[in-house]
């Protein structure tokens, strides 16, 4: 058990970490989505952040986020490869067909609050990697099926965190 | 007059920007500061952002920031280069010699709330690119002359706005 867990802690306590870290050695985890590698680069949980949380996330080909809207703001960086965003309305009932952009390394964008988004690495043959920012950590997440089902149908997950494993760690083994 | 503040007005509104853009062909400043390079990400003023602010700034060979604090989260990753972070403790009458942390390609940290820090560019050969975070824009700087000025004596700079130039722009060039 305990060995285990003893390094789960950590990750998941600020105590211990070097104040300055290299991103090469942050640990990265799939959080159960086949073909992700998401590290948190400055973290509510993991880092004691309050108004900004880091991510730094790696899609394989193929693989995307859910579809998904939330009140806080979020800025994108495209790091490597490229992809598409994409991107629908909260003015009416249901998403709707997206508006699609093409993603590149140095892309940025902000996605626009509430509006329901998607990213999804369509380049077959390279990995997507972006950093995120986000703001107000816990991000509140609704998330949907798919563009046409309604917007008060939308999944909830609050608090959203990556790294609610930490949460359970045993308090002696912090 | 005209097409020069029209020029500027055309970096200072969201409108009309693309909603994905490309970071290398985003307009860079010095602001005044000789061998920085500023480029506002996603900004207050010339994107509309509420909660964070993201900048890339390029340091030449021996430049830094000022010695400086503020209340908002911040966060750094170094894309290029390297340095030095120069850290020091609000908890005294006066910052007092700052703890030094080497950094490089990959470092990332998160400044202390209120702690007196610096960024330089120590290394004499090769430009340091960070990527900033910001929290609750705009920001609120105090600015030191040196490590041993009272925290009270900092100037205090506010807003502090990379953009304010757009706040003069006529209004009937936007
Ligand atoms: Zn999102
Ligand atoms: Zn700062």
């Amino acid at each position: 058990c305990c060995a285990v867990a003893a390094a789960a802690a950590s990750l998941c306590s600020v105590r211990g970490l070097p104040f300055v870290r290299n991103l090469s050695n942050e640990p990265q985890d799939n959080y159960g989505r086949s073909g992700l590698s998401h590290i948190t680069v400055a973290g509510a949980v993991s880092h004691g952040m309050k108004e900004i949380e880091l991510w730094l996330q790696t899609f394989a080909p193929g693989t995307r986020t859910p579809i998904h809207r939330h009140s806080c703001e979020e800025v994108f960086i495209v790091l490597k490869g490229s992809g598409t965003l994409l991107l629908a309305s909260s003015s009416h009932k249901y998403p709707g067909e997206p508006e699609k952009y093409q993603i590149s390394v140095n892309s940025t964008f902000s996605i626009p609050v509430n509006d329901p988004h998607q990213i999804w690495n369509t380049n077959e043959n390279e990995d997507l990697q972006v950093l995120v920012t986000i703001s107000r950590p816990p991000v509140k997440i609704f998330i949907y099926d798919d563009w046409f089902m309604p917007h008060t149908a939308a999944k909830l997950k609050f608090p959203y965190y990556w790294d609610e494993e930490c949460f359970h760690t045993p308090k002696d083994e912090l």
